[in-house]
């Protein structure tokens, strides 16, 4: 029996142009999760705690590399959020600095975000 | 009137001394920001919703701090979790990387951390 074809897990992507410092792409980040989870069925929400939350931070290379993925995220289906800054500090207001994928299937997710790198 | 009396927000903590990279660090704040969340009561998820997810991410200086900070959280009854890393990757495992606090009201939290600096 192959049970990881049914884990469920969530991903989000940063654009990676924006080189933000560690604590603002942090909040970022944060703010994805929150927004992805929140916009979820309850049904994936339930399972995603249940297995301990299992969540990765990848890159892509740039605002339009980001958005490509954003789309195919929601043209698949999955639940899917995209983060404008609010530009009070580091950067301008508007500014898109990530996206949050899932929670959802492990292997949906993997088919759109699989070939991202992670964030070191 | 005062409306900054009543916000709501949240502030995750991070354990400073680990020096984590940047994407494991994105990826512990944000599973602190999940866990708090949804340990709030339900009118402080829809509030702090309401109001866009302010958050904030400050810098604790060593483990021993954090679960200070933690305790002092927990004393005044603020949702809070404690985050420990699951050891797969960057650092041993049960190592605790932050905490989550809130979403609660900003003053309440603010009596708690209101002393520590915001990660750069």
């Amino acid at each position: 029996m192959n049970c990881g074809s049914w884990r469920v897990k969530q991903v989000i992507i940063i654009n990676g142009a924006l080189k933000l410092p560690k604590g603002k792409l942090a909040a970022q980040v944060a703010h994805a999760a929150v927004a992805s989870f929140v916009a979820a069925p309850s049904k994936n929400q339930k399972a995603w705690i249940d297995v301990g939350m299992p969540k990765i931070v990848l890159s892509a290379s740039s605002e339009q590399e980001l958005l490509e993925y954003y789309q195919k995220a929601i043209n698949a289906n999955l639940p899917s959020q995209l983060i404008k800054d609010a530009g009070k500090t580091v950067i301008a207001a508007g500014t898109i600095t990530c996206i949050g994928v899932g929670p959802a299937l492990e292997k949906k997710i993997d088919q759109i975000t699989g070939d991202l790198k992670l964030v070191g």
